[in-house]
This record gives structure tokens, C-alpha cells and sequence, in this order.
């Protein structure tokens, strides 16, 4: 079973909380044990695994990165000018794969899964597939 | 085939290497070939494989990461003032999976399955699945 | 069904792209529906999916990763004098896992799939195992 997802960003730099929307997307196709890839279908783009509570985290998060990769950099050759969103998706991953138990995704309480944009606003695509046990 | 580990960490930022205790409990399992997810249910630690040999190795791993991630940065808005713990975790990644082929894992020579703690000490878990050929 | 394949790099720093290589071997032995887990057999080589058009993204990435972990530094204590390489490869990953769907790889347009050389040139190895449906 999988599924290309849809997801609208609407800033240059953002995590999209899609852990309800994939764990919706399980429960009505009663999926209930195996693993889930989350795979973004692009390379200024990432998914990653993280705070869902406190929303500093993700505001710290992003500025953090800018400043481990800062987007001018006066050495950069690539002409689209998005060298640091490339560095930032490798770093945090293009994809994730998620445990899925007894109809439950196996994360602990501040886990939530996110899209990450790096390179927005844009209109972008996430893959998800579930291999059953 | 599933199982929640606890692990004991007992310093700020540790590299606990877990490889025996999965290989351990694969072989009492007779799971002998598939692919064996390895998730932390943390958003201040997270999985890693890198090298098992030479224990400076962690230490310079561990201080570099903080060189990159202060711990301590004007900026920051978390309360909790673990900003840089999410940013090391994402870094390393939540989640590892590893290859299972005839009884064992994997691995070069070198390579080690580390639990990385970033905000301890503290009682963490990992979550181990198999997904069997 | 899986397979260890070989890769020489010829640089110090350098992103191979083996996405024919695997979608090759893939469609050689008729795997049309799962997923393919990628992974270096070292501690200083990892994987990463990765902008496959224009060129300047390596040399941009790889120059940005040096920046960010630098090669020589007067606090490192492994000996063999190539730390650097070791957080290149965890920041990166040591594998990744991709999506494989009608015979086809679920990458996007610009997603290719990067042997990571961050100790090289050497002789090296990556593992690649699909999980069918």
C-alpha cells in the first residue's frame, strides 16, 4: 500500500507537522503492523523527526540550520542559489522510516514526523509506503 | 518480530554502543534475514552507525557536534534550553535500519550501532522491528 | 533477494551517483514492488539521495560539509586523523532507503542516489537489499 502526498508550504523555511496525516491514512486502509517510509520527492526538501509539543523548537531548528549553512555564501557555484537548502536536506534526511504497531505509529511522546522545507514557498510531493508484516 | 530496549545513559552527551544487544537478541529470535529498524522514541537522542573501534573517535564526534550545535546560544527560544539535543538528534537521525543476511548484520569491519544521547543522563528507550524476507 | 557492490573513488571528497547501478540490478532480476535499502560498509563513506543535474551541487555540498566539519582540527584526538570524515558520513547517513514501485524508483525529478566519499580515494563497498511486497 502507498501513497503520493500532496503539501503546500507556504514560507522559505518550514516543518509541517504530517504525523496525523499519515497515521489518518493508515487507520482507514486498516493498516495495522509493519514499517512506513516517508519520502520526500526532492532535494531542497526533507523529512524528519521531532518536537511536537513546544513550537520554539521548530522556529530554534530552522534558524540553527540557516547558520550551519547559511543561504549566501560567497563560494557557492550552483546558479539557483539554494546550495544551503541541498545541504540541509541531506542533513536532516530525503526520508524516514517509522515502526508501526498494533495500528499505532511506535513514537515516543514528543515525536512527530515532519516535512521540511528548505526552499519554499512551493507546492511538493511526499511518498509514503507500508510494507506489512 | 518487535522489541522496546531501555537504556541507562549517564553523561550529558554519551555514544552507547548497542550492536550486541540487537545481534544478541536477533539470534535468540532466529531471525536470521530481513532488515531490523532501530528507532529512538526521543526527540533529544538518536541512532547512529559509525565507528566501533577507537573510543576517541566518540569523544571527537560527540565534541564536534557541539562545536556546530552549542549548547548554550543567544537566539534561542525553547524554554528548555535543549535546542541544540534536537538539532544533533535530527543530524544523526531518530532511526537507523540495518540489513540482516544469514544470522548477522551488515556491518564493515568498523561500523557500530550507536544509541546517542544528547541531553542526558536519563532512562531512554529504542524501539527494535524486523521485517523478515 | 540482495547484493555488495563495489565502487572505487578517486578523490578525497567525492558523491558517486549509483542510481543506474541499483535501478539496473533491479530491473535485471525483475523486482518491480518494495523497497531498497542502500548501505556503506564504512564508518568515513555514507549515502544520500541528492540533486542529480547540474554538477555544481557536489562540489558546492561537499566544500559546505568541509566548512562545517573541518579536517584538520587542533582538538581532535583519533589517530588517524580523520574525525572529520566520521560526522560527515552520521550528518549524511550510513544508509538510506528508497522506494520502489511498477519497476521504478519513487525519486523525483532531480533525486539521484550518492555513494558519499569523505576518506578517500579507496576501494569500497555498499549493500543493497529489497524487501518485496
Amino acid at each position: 500500500m502507498e501513497k503520493t502526498f500532496s503539501v503546500r508550504t507556504n514560507s522559505h523555511d518550514q516543518m509541517i507537522d504530517i504525523t496525523s496525516e499519515i497515521s489518518n491514512w493508515l487507520r482507514e486502509n486498516q493498516l495495522t503492523n509493519g514499517i512506513v517510509i516517508v519520502s520526500s520527492m526532492h532535494t531542497t526538501a526533507g523529512i524528519t523527526v521531532n518536537e511536537n509539543a513546544d513550537p520554539d523548537v521548530k522556529t530554534d531548528f530552522l534558524r540553527r540550520l540557516d547558520e550551519v549553512y547559511p543561504w549566501n555564501h560567497p563560494k557557492d557555484l550552483h546558479m539557483e542559489g539554494n546550495t544551503a537548502a541541498h545541504l540541509k536536506t541531506s542533513t536532516v534526511g530525503h526520508a524516514q522510516t517509522l515502526i508501526l504497531s498494533d495500528g499505532k505509529l511506535i513514537l515516543g511522546t514528543w515525536q512527530g514526523v515532519y516535512f521540511c522545507e528548505f526552499d519554499g514557498p512551493r507546492n511538493r510531493k511526499y511518498h509514503v509506503k507500508v510494507i506489512t508484516d
